[in-house]
């Protein structure tokens, strides 16, 4: 009971202070940015003695290399949360932006204007960076922040909070526009997702454990940015050449992000062709194959002038549905555009999906039936993120359709309303 | 479990549909909904039919009066409804609208194009009516809806999406586009809002209580068209005749709609000038004062020269929190216009509000601070409406931030995804 009271009171802070951010001039925005920018710098000893506290307990909890690699700072980690900060300043301000104004025939004029969302929620596991990356994009856009992180990066999430919110304070910002969860109770993420009247957004970032349980408990709108399982697909009148280098960078170039290619899927008439060069070169790089019986029979041929047979093996159903993160690649392949389609829609997580192609409708139909984020002709599926498309920082890339689909940047945490200009108008009718 | 397995097996048939509706040509779909309306009229002897039925049983369970009304279809109503259908043919479709375009330095050719959201579930009372115009909007915009509507109108819901179906099915649209869910089972509603792998947005409509029961349940994302608790601010700046014709107008005209006055604010400046008119004239319309203490002195005033003392009484804060959706109203006056937009942003429900003013800054400042999906300057709030807006028909008002705010049209029920045209990019960093 205590603990619902205690964040109750604390969400109920983060709103109000909600309404200061959201009528700051970016101006000031910016001048605050760039102080808290310096501050991490300053700062970055009292940062790294917390992050020293967190990293001795979750190594004598026994956690793993990755784990502690994830939450362990330092200077140039410090440097780069600064950097990200000062990169925000560049970035355009949408808010007050007008999406669009037009009269009706009363006179009345009507304004869709841009507006912070309010309240944004983070849940997240424990990497200490995200705690600057979120407080800087929910500031720029005029967000309050609530931030829940992985336990074990507390004391470092408090330590980089309270370095930020300090030069915010000090040009009038309240408490409450970026605050850090701190109990230690288990139950405070069941207790928040419940404030819908406070927190106008959840935004999970984690695994699909952490992302399925905030969609349950949650009373909130949650925006999941669930996982990346994206597709290349070799079409029959595809440019082998091109089709090689595409796919060797969606798979091989950064395997653990959630743009990376997981299945590959490759028209028949292309797979006699266009597999053996394609397998070999992923054997090469080091990558495992989970490829249907064809592929299979491809690849045992590369095997016998090669050696090991333990880089390939027959594809699952499951398989299709696996979000490796690593190097390893489903390939199947299909009997047609159409089955391709059908594949990428069923088994896919509607992120980021490919087609290369010289067949103008080919590349058309799949552009139109592909349901995923982000659909691409002739280029590798690691594009999508925020900076390449040019939009600058991001807080994730969401898979859901509602609000905000694929990168996810300064303009999709915003929200709008309606500014009508009367001169008196009543309603007849 | 059976109860599970059918309503996954009809969300699934559902989902697929969607594809269809999404790649259909908007001269075929208006082609469709001339038929579906044309239908209707055609058929509205069977509807009329199962309404019959339908009303019957209402009357024995000993149903209100307002609900029998709301469940009654006549010839009239039918029209109606086909005059809804073809008023659709006439708005354009937002299917496939380039939202924006741009190239990035390497050349990738990135398209933000509008997409149907999908599947749409509306959850709602017994009002037949909304079944035709909700399979109207969603078939026009390109997504499959779900239907569940209050189990006393049950059979008339199956008759209009029948008639509607059969027309539309003559086209090769699937089964499922439009479906109502007819099983009589209580728990459908909380099984079907567990089916967010199949259903991308649920709208309910209706009371406060329906809405948070699919708010609590849902593991769709909601969009919620909550009450309309909306107010009218009287500045000390306003010009005094046109308060009176906004306010009356606000409160009078339609008081049983969401975006009529609920609460009346005015500058203490102006009471002593504004108040004993306007309460008097409220008297005579029947409207019932809640006032706060010095609005009650004045209307006491008002009584001593008029008789009867039932209209009015001090108002309760709980008063402040009300829809009265009736000919009621809270009257407080204020120190001030800071006082009045935290009056607004405390117990309004961020629906529309609007300022009387000729003082520049003071509207500047309730523009920018009232945190509503629509927020006037000298008008009435009455006006917060898809086809007032020149959005043409609408399936509700969204007091939501997420997605979709205010009047929730057409436009409202499309997401977006991003087509990228490349020709062999890939990525190096």
């Amino acid at each position: 009971m205590n603990l619902r009271k205690e964040l109750r009171d604390i969400s109920c802070r983060v709103k109000e202070s909600s309404r200061f951010l959201a009528g700051m001039s970016v101006s000031l925005k910016n001048k605050i940015l760039e102080e808290m920018a310096c501050a991490l710098e300053l700062n970055s000893g009292k940062i790294l003695a917390a992050n020293k506290l967190d990293l001795s307990s979750a190594k004598k909890s026994g956690l793993s290399r990755a784990f502690i690699d994830r939450l362990q700072l330092d200077q140039s980690r410090i440097l780069q949360m600064s950097v990200s900060l000062r990169e925000l300043i560049k970035l355009k301000d949408p808010v007050g932006d007008v999406i669009k104004a037009w009269k009706v025939p009363n006179g009345l004029w009507i304004h869709k204007v841009r507006v912070p969302l309010g309240v944004v929620a983070i849940i997240y596991e424990s990497r200490p960076n995200v705690t600057a990356d979120c407080i800087g994009l929910c500031f720029k856009s005029g967000n309050s922040v609530i931030l829940r992180g992985g336990s074990q990066a507390l004391r470092s999430n408090l330590a980089i909070a309270k370095v930020l919110f300090d030069a915010a304070r000090k040009h009038g910002v309240p408490e409450g526009a970026m605050h850090v969860v701190s109990t230690a109770d288990r139950r405070a993420v069941a207790e928040l997702l419940k404030l819908n009247e406070y927190i106008d957004v959840v935004i999970p970032r984690g695994g699909k454990g952490l992302i399925d349980t905030v969609v349950r408990l949650s009373r909130i709108p949650v925006i999941k940015h669930y996982q990346g399982i994206c597709h290349v697909y070799v079409d029959e009148w595809a440019d082998l050449n091109m089709a090689e280098k595409i796919c060797f960078n969606a798979k091989v170039q950064r395997p653990g992000v959630c743009n990376a290619m997981e299945t590959l899927l490759v028209h028949k008439d292309m797979a006699a062709r266009f597999l053996p060069l394609m397998l070999k070169r992923f054997k090469d790089a080091g990558v495992v194959i989970h490829g249907c019986p064809l592929t299979v029979r491809i690849a045992k041929r590369i095997k016998s002038s090669a050696g090991s047979s333990r880089w390939f093996r027959k594809a699952t159903e499951k398989d299709y549905r696996t979000e490796y993160l690593d190097l390893i690649l489903s390939v199947r392949v299909v009997e047609s555009l159409a089955q391709a389609i059908t594949h990428i829609n069923t088994y896919g997580s509607h992120h980021s999906d490919s087609i290369v192609s010289e067949h103008y409708e080919s590349t058309l139909t799949f552009l139109n039936q592909v349901d995923s984020a982000c659909v691409y002709v002739n280029a590798s599926t690691r594009f999508t993120d925020g900076g390449e498309f040019g939009m600058g920082a991001e807080i994730g890339i969401s898979t859901d359709k509602l609000h905000a689909r694929g990168p996810m940047a300064l303009e999709e945490l915003t929200s709008y309303k309606y500014m009508v200009f009367g001169n008196g108008q009543v309603r007849t009718s």
